[in-house]
C-alpha cells in the first residue's frame, strides 16, 4: 500500500510538550506562524494562567484546541491517593472546560505494588465516576493505551484492544480511545482495532512520533516521524480509512530536540509532518 | 489465588548469562555445589571448546542441559544476511546435539528497515528451512515472544498468541514456545495462552526474573524474583496448572548483578527462587 503525503498543515496539531522550553504564549505564536492549526494543551502549561483568557488567546491564533492532557493516573493500593486522583481529574474536567476543548487524554496509571487487574478495575472505576462532570462539561474522556513497557507505573492499558473494551464497556458518548503510534506500532492486531474503535465512534485522537533505533531512553527519547521504525503513514491510512477527520498530533517527548533551538525543531516537524507522517 | 512456595532446587535452572562473569566450567561447579539441577548454555561460553566433552563435564555435575541459547534473528531486508542466519541456526542446531541437548531457544529477530509483517514472514520461513535438521537432531526449536519494546530489533513476535499461532501453523513436534516472565507479565491474554500452549504440547520453557521500578536499561537491568512488579509465583502457577513439569529457568541480564561477587548472587538467586518464584 502506498499511504498519500500530507500536501498541507490543516490538520497538524502539536502538543505543548513538543516544545517543552516554549511556555503557551510562545508556543500560541510560534506553532500559528509555522501553520500549525491545532494545540494539545499540557497542563503544566496553564500553572498561574486564567485559563479562559489562555484559551481565547489559543484561539486567536486561530488554533484549534484538540485536548487537554493529561488526565488519569486513577491507580492507588492507597484509597487517599485514589480519591486524590478523582478529585484532580474533576479539576481537569474544569480546566478543559474554561480551556475550551472537549478533549481530555487519559494515561490511565498503574501501581506495581497491586494485581494489574486491580488497577485496571480502578481506572475503570474512576472513569466511571467522573464521567457525570465530563458529560456536564461536554468533554470526552480520551483512554490512551500505553506501550507495554509502562505498565509498571503509567498503564495498565496496554493495548487498544484493552482500551476498545473498556471504552465499549463504559459505552458513553463522553468516553472514547486515543491511538497513539509509539505505544501500538508493534501490535499485530492495530489495523484490525483501528478499525473497531473508527467503526464505532471511539477513535478520538491521533498522535505520531517514531521509534528510533536505538530507543536509549524509556521516556524522552521519541524521534521525529521519518526516523525511526514505525509505519506512520501506514498507521494514518488505517486511521483515515476509518472516517477519522481530526487532527494528526505530534508528540513528542525528547531531551535532544529540546535542548535545540525550537524554532529550527518546529521547521522539523513540519518537514516530517508532510513528508513522513 | 495463593500458589505455593517452592520448597526446593530440584526445577532450579540458571542461564549461563545469569551469571556473565563465570566461565561455563565455573558456572558449572558453582551451580552445582548450590544445588543448582539445570543449565541453559549460551553459545558464547562455548568458543574454544569441545562440547562433546563440555556436555559431558555438565552432566558429571548432574546438571540437566535443558537448552542452548540461542537461535533464532532470522530477519533482514538483505538476503545475504538472511543466508547467514540459516546457516548459523543449523550450526546451532548441531552445537546442541553435541552438548546433548534437546531444546534451543529462538530470539527470533527483527529488521527496523522492513516491515514487521515481511519480518514474522521471514521467522516462520526461517524455521521451516532449518526444521529438517532440528528433527533429525531431536532438538526442539523454542519460539520465545520478546516484549514489545524489543520489536524494532530483536524480535517481531511479541506476544504468547503470536508464538502460539506461529507455532501451531508450523505444527511440528520440533517446534515449540517459550514463556519468559519478563517479556509477557502486561499482557492481559497471558493465563489463556499459557493454557493454549499447554494443552497442545507447545509449552517447552519456562524463564523467570522480575520487572524492576524504576526499570533503567532496556537490556541489562532485570531483577531477582520478588524485587519488581511481576507476579511470577501466579504465572508459573498457570505453567504448572498445564501440567509443565519442566525447569524454571532463571535468566537475568544486569550490569549491577555482574559486578557484584557471583557466588553471593547465586546464593540471592537461590533464595528468591524459594520465596518469591
Amino acid at each position: 500500500m502506498n499511504p498519500a503525503n500530507l500536501t498541507d498543515t490543516s490538520k497538524l496539531c502539536v502538543h505543548t510538550i513538543t516544545t517543552k522550553p516554549w511556555n503557551i504564549e510562545e508556543a500560541a505564536k510560534n506553532f500559528s506562524a509555522a501553520g500549525v492549526k491545532g494545540i494539545t494543551v499540557w497542563r503544566d502549561t496553564l500553572a498561574g494562567r486564567n485559563i479562559r483568557q489562555t484559551g481565547q488567546m489559543l484561539r486567536d491564533y486561530d488554533l484549534s484546541i484538540v485536548s487537554l492532557c493529561r488526565g488519569g493516573f486513577f491507580p492507588s493500593i492507597d484509597s487517599n491517593k485514589w480519591a486524590a486522583a478523582i478529585d484532580d481529574n474533576r479539576k481537569a474536567i474544569g480546566e478543559a472546560h474554561e480551556l475550551g476543548t472537549s478533549m481530555i487524554v487519559l494515561v490511565c496509571g498503574a501501581d506495581p505494588s497491586q494485581p494489574l487487574e486491580e488497577s485496571r478495575k480502578q481506572i475503570r472505576d474512576g472513569i466511571q465516576a467522573v464521567l457525570p462532570e465530563a458529560a456536564a462539561a461536554g468533554v470526552k474522556l480520551a483512554i490512551e493505551p500505553l506501550h507495554p513497557m509502562y505498565a509498571d507505573t503509567r498503564s495498565a492499558i496496554n493495548t487498544l484492544a484493552q482500551a476498545n473494551d473498556m471504552a465499549e464497556n463504559i459505552n458513553s458518548p463522553f468516553v472514547g480511545v486515543a491511538v497513539d503510534v509509539y505505544h501500538l506500532w508493534w501490535d499485530p492486531s492495530l489495523e484490525k482495532e483501528i478499525k473497531r474503535c473508527g467503526a464505532n465512534g471511539n477513535l478520538s485522537a491521533f498522535h505520531i512520533c517514531d521509534w528510533k533505533v536505538p530507543t536509549t531512553d524509556f521516556l524522552n527519547d521519541r524521534g521525529l516521524m521519518g526516523e525511526g521504525c514505525i509505519p506512520v503513514k501506514e498507521i494514518r491510512s488505517w486511521v483515515e480509512a476509518t472516517g477519522f477527520t481530526g487532527f494528526n498530533e505530534v508528540e513528542i517527548f525528547s531531551t535532544s530536540y529540546w535542548k535545540e533551538d525550537q524554532h529550527e525543531f518546529l521547521g522539523k516537524i513540519v518537514k516530517a509532518y508532510k513528508e513522513c507522517s
